[in-house]
């Protein structure tokens, strides 16, 4: 098989990844794409370094069988922790969320400027975002936030009730007169809850998704590498590693999307 | 070592199982317990019902190698759909929360009663109160409702914010005019909500906690069997299968209960 015919491996604690599968679905038509996840342990966002890490390597050491060109870390919290060990093991290009995140909200915030960061518990400890913005040398301020109710209501399909607003206002209120100039959705699941974020904060914030922004560093990882595949008709599959169902079912539900037949495979 | 001198096993799919450690404790003060918490694959309540049978097996099949007397299976999703399974495996008897649960439900509710059960996705789907309860023969009716969101608002530590009245409205106001004699806290977590539950459901709605039930079910097992230790000053060890510090904090921030070192076996 020629290398630009080869698939994309995307791969995500649960479900939340798909906002980037859906980007990258609509950015790259020609691709064959694979998600894999790990439905079996979810969430990542309350565990430890070393369990993020192992489960990420296991996956992708999975996702490496099937002969992919390039893997994305869709899910935050391994993005933050795992990406270094997964590039170690790796005989392919591996692009996170983090740095897309990070440069699409420096493309919202002015120079000095004030960026909050929300994601869940791991990705906050982990000072991933902190660190990925003082790096930029853009001397924005940032502050960080940990949500980890986030999640759970956005699997339970609550991301449009009354609840959903308190919960986002319990952690987001205070933040709300500390001029924040772009907030980061640093956690797949959350462009869910966009509107309800973005109501919190206020007009003056903007709110950044780093799907589509890894869709879009996805790309040009193809194009200079010359491993794009052109053209529409990709195929996409879908891999858990517990309750395929209830994945396809949320898939469909929250996000649009329809997955087919889901398989399994468990560790 | 005497068989009354062997350890009690408990587990549980994280720190909600620590409801019932307590009650073992209080109630059991002479036996050494060791509580075994699978906080790297929490929550079980999401999860598929052939994953939760091969979590409990292993985590089961770990504690027999810990010479245990007795092993209580403190997870209400791991009761209703691993019992008899881990019963296949064990050389000591097993003790789950359902019965228990159930027995406590049916002397707060008159025969003909109407009894609501709350629980996770997992235990609800598998209808195993609602099954104990009509082998009862008392001729109860049974409505259950799973209330997902539960857990993680208590590893939050919320329970006393408005959000937590705020879920509890939304999962439970609906049955605040229907009559319900009694409520069964169908998930190790949720006794640390019954303060809000309660409100939300009015005086008329006993709020039955299985986790005392299950401890004098314990205590009833091993007096049958001769394998009461009694006295006081049993030892109590803590592991978990991730995020040890994580687990301490949680279990003196929500329980008052300090564990000491908790080691970690990883599966």
């Amino acid at each position: 098989m020629k290398d630009s015919g080869r698939p994309i491996g995307v791969f995500d604690s649960g479900l939340g990844g798909l906002t980037v599968f859906k980007a990258l679905r609509r950015l790259l038509p020609g691709e064959d794409l694979i998600y894999f996840g790990d439905t079996a342990r979810v969430p990542y966002g309350t565990k430890s370094p070393e369990a993020v890490v192992a489960f990420s390597k296991e996956i992708a050491a999975f996702l490496f069988e099937k002969k992919i060109k390039l893997l994305v870390v869709a899910c935050n919290t391994a993005s933050s922790l795992a990406l270094d060990a997964v590039r170690g093991i790796s005989p392919v290009p591996v692009l996170g969320v983090i740095v897309p995140g990070v440069e699409a909200a420096l493309k919202a915030a002015p120079r000095g400027g004030r960026i909050l960061v929300t994601g869940t518990s791991a990705t906050v400890r982990s000072r991933a975002y902190s660190r990925a913005l003082a790096a930029a040398g853009r001397g924005v301020s940032v502050v960080e936030k940990a949500c980890p109710l986030f999640v759970p209501l956005v699997e339970e399909g609550w991301c449009s009730k009354p609840v959903a607003a308190a919960v986002a206002r319990e952690y987001l209120a205070p933040f709300r007169k500390k001029k924040i100039d772009a907030l980061i959705l640093g956690c797949t699941h959350y462009p869910m809850l966009k509107k309800v974020i973005s109501r919190v904060m206020g007009p003056r914030t903007r709110i950044v998704d780093s799907a589509h922004a890894a869709a879009l560093c996805a790309r040009a990882e193809l194009e200079g590498r010359g491993l794009l595949n052109p053209g529409r008709g990709g195929r996409s599959e879908f891999i858990v590693s517990d309750a395929p169902e209830r994945f396809s079912v949320l898939a469909r539900r929250l996000l649009g999307i329809r997955t087919g037949k889901v398989t399994v495979k468990r560790f």
